[in-house]
């Protein structure tokens, strides 16, 4: 069966017919995995893997290996490292010859949002986790022209600080377009973060795609990918989210799926423009990322909650009230404050607020 | 520590000191994972891992992970499909996003090389064990310009149809340069059976690698590999072999790992020219291929089995030997035979009696 081709443009035409012949896909992929498990197809054996088992990697367990494969094994299976990673607030895979992650498990709710952690005080650093032979480096990235794009955000930990620091870990980090990190990158997680302001909690996946470009010239399509650093760490051509929202009863409500490439992309760019089914991710990454959801039942994320994200205005006057916020003297404070006008920017309320606030303190502390 | 970088020319000057070099990097490595299991990081877990397990994949198993992390995995972790697969003689682990396996595993002797199980009786097809949205299918290979080759050989498993029909899976196949699976990696195959004859035990890891390449112009390293077909199927920049075989107490003699492009490779080129530290193959492919094996105490392949390869006059006949043999008219086997002065080869007393036998054979069957 030929598949629909997914168009990665900034202007998919239309992702939910796709969808919907995506889906005829799936429900024969279903019938066909139901019957490769009643069926035994000669002395083929899968001995894992006929259940879901509530982990993705399959339990294997030397009992259930016979004496042959297990003597085939003799020196050990091929060890890729642990399936899973767990952390604070964030669970990973991690990709040992790529040297980033593959995808990044989070759920948050408002506290984890709020609180005093500080990413001023935190370094990123090699997951101590990993095998050295495995793991980035720093110093991969330094001059690479790549900035370390955190997977799950440190944003995302204000609550606590060792889960901040955690995220810090080069585990949870990719080479990112610079200005899709602070830009379009970060007006996406500001969003899934505002999403738990009305949803108790929000479950985002997020990592790295290498998906293949069609060469004009000859006609076939490659994918091609930097690698930085002496550990060649593995620049992503795309990044992808799955956003779900759940209800008071921990039900899904809605999702997203999306794929973004990792380049810079304009306030001109809606995020709907990059959702795709559900699907298509599964395809391009090779994992089924959501085995134990009926991903039928939940409505499409941004029909309930628009996917708008911030306004230019409205992110400026964030990072300046950001800026406010962290100054330690007057001096940096008042430099904060000046962009405002730089930037032809109206101060709104809590920007007004917070400059009193910080005026009153700095100048109590610089004995003004 | 900046790693030696591997030279993946077909004559890199001498793989042995870059050898020594990484071996201390990984006794310091070892030392740091063992210092990582006993120091707690924060609130870090790895919760499996620590001990290596008889099988690559940690086992997971609900009971071990807190209930936050069940909660954040609340729809399943991500599937990327059973971590090991079995079948008749052979062992793979399958990339479900390159639709190639990751490896292969087998283990061979003399008997497995003998037999009457013919390549002519299967056919490549999907594993029916892969799930259709994985998988290759034989029209993603057709017109690519690209041959199907087996990573687990069809002429390692003569002894066993329906294990011969199993390397014809795509799930052991992948995008292989045709002059390559013809020559070089054919002989490379032949030599492994070869070296049965001598060792009872021969144990060959097979699979793909995508290796980065310095881009003249702008001085950055790209891994650039075709995909090919609807499904996408990775085409690998090179190929790899671990070699090692087994004395009569099945204890390990001596090993050889090689990282071959995938491309035409003359007859020129000698198989040591290719050969490279198993390290430097681990960092590349993300994986400890031989957990459970101390690689100091073997020796070198090449230094005690030659690792020369079936020149090309033995390799002409060995082809015109299998023609005879497997012809099914007088006038298949005319032709074969014909191929001799062509190539201006003289027959050994093999193929003159192979060809006297099926001469008399096909007469009388054609009743000649």
């Amino acid at each position: 069966m030929p598949r629909p081709e997914l168009s990665l443009n900034f202007n998919p035409q239309s992702p939910f017919p796709v969808l919907f012949k995506e889906m005829r896909g799936f429900l024969g992929g279903v019938v066909a995995g139901t019957l490769s498990s009643i069926v035994a197809f000669g002395s083929y054996k899968i001995l894992f893997g006929e259940d879901k088992p509530d982990l993705g990697q399959q339990d294997t367990g030397d009992k259930q290996v016979s004496p042959f494969h297990r003597d085939v094994l003799k020196y050990g299976s091929p060890d890729q490292g642990p399936s899973v990673r767990y952390y604070g607030n964030h669970v990973l895979s991690y990709n040992q010859a790529h040297k980033i992650p593959n995808w990044v498990i989070e759920k948050i709710s408002a506290e984890n949002t709020k609180g005093k952690a500080n990413r001023k005080n935190v370094k990123f650093k090699p997951d101590p986790g990993v095998e050295e032979l495995f793991t980035a480096s720093n110093s991969d990235y330094l001059g690479s022209g790549w900035s370390r794009g955190h997977m799950a955000p440190a944003g995302d930990n204000k609550h606590d600080e060792q889960h901040m620091a955690e995220t810090f870990y080069l585990s949870n980090i990719l080479p990112q377009n610079l200005d899709n990190n602070a830009g379009f990158w970060n007006r996406f997680e500001i969003y899934c973060r505002k999403l738990t302001e009305k949803y108790p909690n929000v479950r985002i996946y997020s990592g790295p795609l290498f998906i293949a470009k069609r060469n004009e010239e000859d006609g076939k399509k490659y994918v091609k990918y930097e690698v930085i650093g002496q550990n060649e760490v593995a620049v992503p051509t795309h990044l992808f989210k799955i956003v779900i929202v759940e209800n008071a009863k921990n039900n899904p409500v809605a999702m997203g799926t999306f794929i973004v490439p990792n380049e810079p992309i304009s306030f001109q760019h809606h995020l709907k423009e990059f959702q795709v089914p559900l699907m298509d991710l599964e395809r391009r990454a090779g994992a089924r990322f959501l085995p134990k959801m009926n991903v039928n039942h939940v409505q499409d994320l941004c029909q309930v909650e628009t996917c708008d994200l911030m306004k230019k205005t409205e992110f400026d006057l964030y990072f300046i009230g950001r800026r406010i916020n962290n100054a330690t003297n007057l001096n940096q404070l008042q430099k904060a404050w000046n962009e405002l006008s730089q930037k032809s920017l109206e101060p709104d309320e809590y920007i007004k607020r917070k400059y009193k606030e910080k005026y009153d303190e700095l100048s109590k502390k610089e004995g003004g």
